[in-house]
């Protein structure tokens, strides 16, 4: 049985390991377009910035190893450009010409491709994607020959984590994103918190912002922005996106979805005796339903090892479940982090679910080093786990680990109350921070906690008293106008001055976290006010608020 | 309604709380016979090591904050010495004299006291238990009055703490440790590793000893062993276990298991209107069906807010899971972890049960500080997780806790191949440790691998060609008499090499962690070889040999 596989990074090169190991009989080809297979491209912004130090730490194989070790046919610089799937042949250009590869099973790894705006000047020879370790040679070559300036197109988790690198290296560094905020999949009130440490390494970011041109001069490229800023560049580092790379097949008879090729739970596409894997590839999503690629290395190398299992011994092969997007990026001393669901997506497709806004510190708070998690968890109605974020400096990677086995689990927020944590002062709390988020989702889903939103503020401004039961030292720091200030151990014995603030209208509590306004909550509600608690509190409304904060807070 | 709750630290003081929360209008008092609530009681070694600076950090609550805050009537320095059910009063033993208190609804949270074995001397003013701020602050106050040597007898996670932060602040620490290793409840393949950490601490291990006397000297005391050792000491401390506290309702009809109350899913005891939870309490293990109690903070401060339910909202309230025994540890530079069933207990009740070893990197190996963990995961033949361990300098409890999560919703081990963890190489791998396990069991439960174990190696010896496919530098380290040596990359080569060897017998291959003996053991299977891998490789090898590995390897 001759296997071919196309692509010889993440997903393809697990599939073809996988195979091997299950048979030693099979032959096994495996077509890659770049000169290397299996590197670290999660490894290239690293490089960049210099962590890590050789550009041979980021090549994981080589041909000749895997020809030693697993009996793999790796062929690099091979381009597969047509797929005839009634033949079952692939057309491959290489540097020894175009010829034609008969297979008995076909496994598309083709990944991504960045995305390319239509604007003028993008033939730059100072832009670079970071997608190869060509790329990442070359902008560290340029680092090192004394380039000053730097423009980054998009924000998303490689052009931070590019932006990042070239701040490292002493660059001037620009970032430049269209969405409102850096990170678009994070929500609003963390991506404000990883915007202030961007900020903090010293890099400008331009957010909502597009470039239209880029002018290339003698010395240095110039980009322009949409709003008319003029950013000088010694280099460009274009990174708004990936698309799947699959102009190849278009041709072939094989089903897309907006460029990606759909397969089922097996990674088995239209085509009779074709797989696909990796970053090429769309499924539905689990919590919204939405047809999306998930361009992850986990999935894509899962993906390929199942699909290994599914062409040579379909009987008992598992099905593969559809990736949770679960990502994780550091941003200077900062670490964010997001699985399931985010809010777009749900209100993209009309899902009902309220959010969970928690502060805890990631270990006690009495043992050196705690620092604060910031937490956002989307729940349904039915209390079903649809996604959640992190935003801290430690202990961040954790808790959105255990949530992303929680939701694979299908968990309910509730059962997050008992799960069994490792604690020890060190490492977390008696009541872990997922504990806690399930405390709190089981309080808002019986009715024992009721919240209300940074996003409502305007209405409850407009309707509500607002009661800020923090203390006068906090309050000092920036508060509400015409808030009722109450510290909330007084509440019980002031309840009178709620009375006749509030004057028939609903009590709206606040306070810094959303820890002692929900203890205000259950006293005014136990005596017959209409009360509710600001999810996350002044820390989730001033990230909410971002640059406005200044306006809105007195 | 009156509450009464016997004791004020973790999971007395949630049940008040979450109880004032839940009524404005109910009675709370909390008895509490120490000086003290609500203190950290995980925080007493690092305050007496120097970690934490000031006792007061470690007091999370004051009888007035909570009185303040919650309205609580909370009572230190009060014992309740007898529960009369029937009338549902307790005998309250003050600084006041004795009276009696009647309850509508009554919590135990009376918590475990130390074991004290019977040996002479154990009245010797030098010795403490570290169980109370008064404990640790006598130690802290001997520390720094100067004394030099320390012998801390038990070598649980208690003792081991107390023994690095005697260490830490200078004193000679001698650690002595009935069981075979010290961590009991770690496997010995695990625990080896953390022995070589205490050791590097300066810290002396006595392990399968016991003390048999302490001999009180006018400078000093000598602790004598029951190999003949003595041992000077400044400062004894005692953590040879702890026992529930469970004196004071002997009398009362509580039904006990071992000194233990046990009680229902709700927390509820035999007794009409009597709840219990924290340490005095005892489930049945989820994976082994034992009743023991589990003594650790994070099960008793859930605990304390489930029954605060039950008894105020019986109809909605949550049904409490067994905990699993989540419990970690930092020794040294290394952080040791547990959750589920360990060896001994699945022997214990003669479940059928294989183990997995692993040793895969927390993150990429190509990214700066990759260090290894070492993992053991004990599964059941339908795939079931029972229990996981790690140790390793870093990530060593976020896989707990992942496994952990796994283990609450039962999982089986093939599951854990698909969860999506967070990835990018300062956190993780492509394949996480955690997908690595289920791939491993995966493997095992359809028969694609096939293990040997540590503890067959005698057998093996007697029967089998042992194949070590390891490279000649890494064999130069150490070996296996009699083994034919033939690198991975080789054996398709020289499989004739391993027939003529084998003579018949089955092989047994081993490496240096157990992937490339896996490599190995799927080319001899499919050639029809009788063939197995060794789990975990050298590395548990030599853990699970531990001292005898100088005279087994060559």
């Amino acid at each position: 049985m001759r296997i071919v596989i196309v692509g010889g990074v993440a997903g393809g090169m697990s599939c073809a390991a996988r195979a091997r190991r299950l048979s030693e009989d099979a032959e096994i080809i495996v077509l890659e377009r770049g000169q290397y297979v299996s590197f670290a491209n999660c490894g290239l912004p690293y490089y960049v910035g210099g962590e890590i130090a050789q550009a041979d730490d980021l090549l994981v194989q080589t041909p000749a190893r895997l020809r030693a070790a697993l009996n793999l046919d790796v062929r690099p610089g091979h381009a597969v450009t047509h797929l005839d799937p009634h033949r079952r042949r692939v057309q491959v250009a290489s540097a020894a010409g175009v010829s034609e590869l008969e297979y008995d099973a076909l496994v598309l790894a083709p990944g991504a491709r960045a995305v390319t705006p239509a604007i003028d000047g993008l033939d730059s020879p100072r832009l670079r994607t970071l997608r190869t370790i060509d790329d990442a040679q070359h902008l560290r070559e340029q680092v090192e020959a004394g380039a000053r300036r730097a423009v980054v197109l998009g924000a998303g988790f490689i052009g931070v984590e590019a932006a990042e690198a070239l701040a490292l290296r002493g660059l001037e560094v620009h970032l430049v994103e269209a969405a409102a905020h850096v990170l678009p999949p994070l929500e609003r009130e963390l991506a404000h918190l990883v915007a202030e440490e961007i900020a903090r390494l010293g890099i400008t970011a331009h957010v909502g912002r597009t470039a239209t041109a880029i002018d290339q001069q003698p010395n240095e490229d110039v980009v322009h922005l949409d709003d008319g800023s003029a950013l000088r560049a010694d280099l460009v580092v274009l990174a708004v996106g990936v698309r799947p790379d699959t102009a190849a097949f278009a041709d072939s008879g094989l089903a897309l979805a907006d460029g990606a090729i759909v397969v089922d739970e097996h990674g088995r596409t239209n085509l009779p005796a074709v797989w696909a894997v990796g970053d090429a590839t769309a499924v539905s999503d689990p919590s919204t339903g939405l047809v999306r690629p998930t361009p992850l290395a986990g999935p894509a190398n899962r993906a390929g090892r199942q699909v290994a299992d599914h062409i040579l011994r379909p009987e008992t092969a598992r099905a593969l479940p559809a990736p949770l997007g679960t990502a994780v990026v550091r941003v200077g001393q900062l670490t964010a982090a997001t699985t399931g669901a985010n809010r777009a997506a749900l209100q993209r497709v009309g899902r009902e679910f309220t959010t969970l806004h928690l502060h805890p510190n990631q270990h006690a708070g009495y043992f050196p080093g705690a620092t604060q998690l910031h937490l956002v968890v989307h729940i349904a109605p039915d209390g079903q786990l649809l996604g959640a974020q992190a935003v801290g400096r430690d202990g961040v990677e954790k808790r959105i680990d255990v949530l992303a086995t929680a939701l694979r689990y299908g968990g309910g927020v509730a059962d997050l109350i008992d799960l069994d944590l490792c604690y020890a002062p060190p490492y977390g709390q008696a009541k872990d921070a997922v504990n806690l988020i399930g405390m709190v989702g089981a309080n808002v889903l019986d009715g024992t906690l009721r919240l209300w939103h940074a996003a409502d503020l305007a209405e409850v401004q407009a309707t509500c008293l607002i009661l800020d039961v923090r203390c006068p030292d906090e309050i000092a720091t920036g508060a509400l106008p015409a808030a009722l200030q109450i510290p909330h151990t007084e509440l019980r014995a002031r309840l009178d001055e709620v009375t006749q603030a509030a004057n028939g209208r609903p009590v709206r509590v606040m306070c810094a976290s959303g820890v002692r306004s929900a203890l205000a909550h259950r006293v005014l509600t136990q005596h017959g006010f209409d009360s509710a608690s600001l999810s996350g509190g002044m820390l989730t409304l001033r990230a909410w608020l971002g640059a406005q904060a200044g306006q809105v807070l007195q």
